[in-house]
């Protein structure tokens, strides 16, 4: 089977750099573009990330050759790729929303990291594990623009991966979530490169993270919404309250979470069997990047960590533990994920992979 | 005026060393009595802490020279001596109690930082800003026991005091506090020496620390209740759920905190206004280690933080931060103290200096 | 065909359980026993790691069920392993010689990560890629011990392995390596597992390893030396002047390395080239465990970097950087290998593959 | 006594910062004027530098208030302060040149941190324990520029100053130095900020440090040198090599040094005997930021270290340890100063005590 040509626009950044990383001997894709400023355009991606190239593994010659393109010139991706990630990292979003616009028109459908879409009615904010369904939006989407085979597909905040799927697990299965506390310890590479400066993290850590706590209180309630008169309409009945810390920790955000339910309360023992045998439709389809088990309940007193939990099933499946009773609401637990992988470039492959699949990348 | 001689039980631990590093120059005690463990004893405090003097100031001559006792040898104590201060760090709490009461029946005040008496119903727990009260117990305490002029006093776990007093100072005007969610970022120094191995917490973060949840639940109550029929009774009404996470810092505990209020709510800017305000009988008294200002309210967006406000008022003062609406509770805050100064020695030697001014050792 | 069944002795220890780790897999060889000491002997492996397992990636099913020997007890290891990895991590080094020695003299070879017998005369010190002719010594030993088919083989200390083959693959080129300056900056994982206290490295770094510049001043003199008279003899003419550091890094020993040459002095373009053409008899063999470059020379201005290169070619590669002109001496550059793969047990399952294709191991 | 009144040129920047932590309370000199790039000026200090004032002090009051000139704009300068302090932390050399030679040549004497006049053949680069008679330049340095009461004066590199003056100690007790390596692990305030990135350094070193190899290698020789037909000679006869790393360390930097003596070698007890008991210049005029002891040697194995050591005598002490014979040269040790007190600001202040009681400011 022919490879799935992709491009990858904003590609010299850090989620363009984890992008490169992770597609390297994908089953289905093939990178054939890479895309990003003015400034990148015209060199060869070994020459525009100089000094600049993050990743723990050494960039591979054939990608070192490819020459960047502009990405404001779509001419040059057009009939270069079948679709493309979007992983820019500017803060423009009026300008990000007009490029991914500009690649959809042009019939190459945008799967995004970037925040532009998130809020859009008819955009999908999906986690493939929860909210496949709402794929359907899709046509819709296509209708209300004009597009043709072109479309925008989105993936949430990095952080609210680490355990909203724990909690979808259990809401799944008939259990209802009223309120959650979340306290996250988030890590340095969320914030971009060079993101955080050393001076401020070094013997230290930070209360704030701008955005973020706004993001996972909202996000969440798209996620488990659903399409009504040909948009979404957000979940209702679930508040969240987030505090959003940042740590000296290289890849992988923390969450302490609690939880109220509604009447029907889940025992401890019942809510880890939940965790133990959720599956969903990545799983079923066995989609390369899909983790085998997406949630993984570590026993042990101390745990999930960072350094030791983040790389689960390749950086794709999360990692809870400490479930607890909790003295205000009924319980509580810590969850973990990787925010480069599952929470970014991962997670934009799995949307691509699960597009594909249900034909909607052709 | 001379000053009064003090002992330090435990002097070879970290808090014992704390506790030297911060006498130093103090204007009414001077340390004239060191014990630790029979490991210890008959050695200079020099041979006996040699390669684990872990304070970054060197040790002082008068110090060095200091023949360490066994602390199970109240003999040498005795005349040595007004009070000690209990610095244990070992985790036999039976044991504790045991050599404390001794000091406290042969006429030696002991101001413990150990949690082994925490519990005991006629010991009082300070908090010089918030309790200074419970000091009557005292008397009961010393006629329960048949002891003429010792006793016990303790100070509460080191985390509760990065937030306790903000939460007690909006109580101590009126506004009931119902619920209080916790989380904690705390530091190495918590742990005690050698504590957190380090390839435990390089690029990591723990999810867990032993017993510091249960702590941070019933310690407060305890604090905030009252003398009744001659023993504590805990203050009723106020549910509190921690999560509590070690993180690579080396001094400051960090709290996130939402609060639920009663049906009178105050607006953030009277908060603010209480905080600022803030004065309690040690600044009252001007105790040499009472704060100028006890809570201190940090209106940058990013803080407060644990290396840049840890030292506020020579590691005495609480910094509160990032004060906002909570969409469950009614607000939320970061706040933070020092917790080898406020949450130990230095809230110790505070305790004693209300103690002498209170004549409760003469 | 069938694996080679294998042990490993002192199997909790942090160096144990990267063998562990890194044996996963393996194409030649299959973990069939695990002995420890006393306190772990009779528990399923799972029970005696329990709380101190530090891999990242989780223990498999059958190895959690294996019951840990004792490594006293010889009568449980035979016919349950062709050899053993000793991985000790106890200070005593009489008695790791001795129960080395009890393996050898029962038929079981044993390949060492301790440094108890590195001395010895007749037991070879083996970089696979540097001197593999030293196997030679085997039957010596056999001899002078009186024993059959087991012996003991080593491994040198892992700081030394980040430049000694960079400078050997020089040497080998016919150009005279007179006097070598090294300053480390060494990971933590290389002081075991509790090893360095978190309050002792972070914001900090520590200018002493106790024994470290000891053995990397004299450990390269019996590696780059020869047999005469049935036993080793150092090398002549290499002086070795080491300052050796501990850094918060988890992984990767980096040095910066000074040479002088003999009158025969290389440029530095010649240097880079026998750098790149380097391969040795591990390469020439195929090993599993060869790197395929053992040397990689990276042309950045800041690099090596630990985090970044220690996991080159599966953490088996040494990578170099910044060669320029010396002051003083002729060339120097950085050096950094990773020090529990290339530098402990991957190193260590190298020579047992060196040894098993050489028939050493049958 | 009066006050004199100072100012401070690139106030905003870290070493600005730095400067008005220090000079807080200082007994001989007062902040009058502030300046900054065109960005900064017209606004209150506090204005310019909010969320960027990283000192773990707060801002006081009255230096809140002031209002930010423009340090191109002199005539605001004039009248205003009887000198200023150069703490530019821009790359341009020239425009820095250009800038201090302005207000030299308006009678403002330039106390200068930045490297832009190191080199400079007329300006003195001071140590005051090491070359306080370089002063003498000024008057040429007046007389080849035409210029009054104005001129300028500089400190080197923080770097070399861990060490030097140890070495030059020896070097002034007759024991001639003729090679000295060097290796150095510096701290991350070193380079500004936000300088090094958090995910740069997290888990990880860095090899290289722009410029510094240079600096440590030329300064020293500038340093050690005279006067010489009214310029400066380098010292002759002193080979210097230096490896520069990066640690993930707040401040402090380290350094490790091995010195080949001339024919005449000092004993390890001689050393340590010509370190304790040095005294220079700034003891004998007990100048405010003289460091009572200029080296300390701690005796302990493992020091010094940044965190425990950098503070020695509020930050203006060097530390010295590790005394041991070296393999190729004769000495080697471990040196470590507070890099942004000793090797910055608080060097900066000594300088300009020196040029005060010296009569140069007047």
């Amino acid at each position: 089977m022919e490879k799935i040509k992709v491009g990858i626009l904003g590609a010299t950044g850090m989620v363009g750099q984890n992008y490169i990383k992770l597609l390297k001997n994908h089953p289905w894709f093939e990178i054939s573009y890479l895309a990003a400023s003015e400034n990148s355009a015209n060199k060869t991606y070994e020459q525009a990330v100089r000094g600049r190239w993050q990743m723990d593994t050494p960039l591979e010659d054939k990608i070192k050759k490819i020459i960047v393109g502009n990405v404001s010139d779509i001419s040059k991706a057009k009939g270069k790729c079948r679709f493309v990630f979007s992983a820019f990292e500017i803060s423009d979003k009026e300008q990000i929303r007009k490029i991914e616009n500009e690649y959809a028109k042009n019939d190459i459908p945008v799967v995004s990291n970037a925040s532009a879409h998130r809020k859009t009615k008819d955009v999908p904010m999906l986690i493939p594990e929860i909210n496949p369904e709402h794929l359907d939006i899709i046509k819709i989407q296509q209708k209300n623009n004009g597009w043709n085979k072109g479309f925008v597909a989105v993936k949430p905040n990095c952080s609210l991966q680490s355990y909203l799927t724990a909690v979808y697990a259990l809401m799944q299965k008939g259990y209802k979530v009223k309120k959650m506390f979340i306290s996250t310890l988030q890590a340095l590479s969320g914030a971009g490169y060079p993101g955080v400066a050393s001076l401020d993290i070094c013997d230290n850590v930070l209360p704030f993270i701008s955005g973020e706590e706004e993001k996972s209180e909202q996000e969440p309630l798209k996620i488990l919404g659903e399409i009504k008169d040909n948009k979404f309409e957000n979940f209702q009945g679930l508040e969240i309250s987030a505090h959003c810390n940042r740590v000296p920790v290289v890849d992988g955000h923390l969450a302490c979470v609690s939880l109220l339910f509604g009447d029907k309360k889940p025992k401890k023992q019942e809510i880890k069997k939940i965790w133990k045998n959720f599956k969903a439709l990545p799983q079923k389809l066995d989609l390369p990047f899909a983790p085998k088990q997406p949630i993984i309940y570590n026993k042990e007193e101390n745990r999930p960590q960072p350094r030791k939990d983040r790389d689960n099933d390749k950086g794709m499946a999360l990692t809870v533990g400490r479930l607890r009773q909790c003295n205000i609401f009924d319980i509580r637990f810590s969850a973990l994920s990787h925010n480069t992988i599952r929470g970014a470039a991962g997670g934009g492959i799995l949307n691509a992979e699960l597009l594909v699949k249900k034909g909607y990348i052709k």
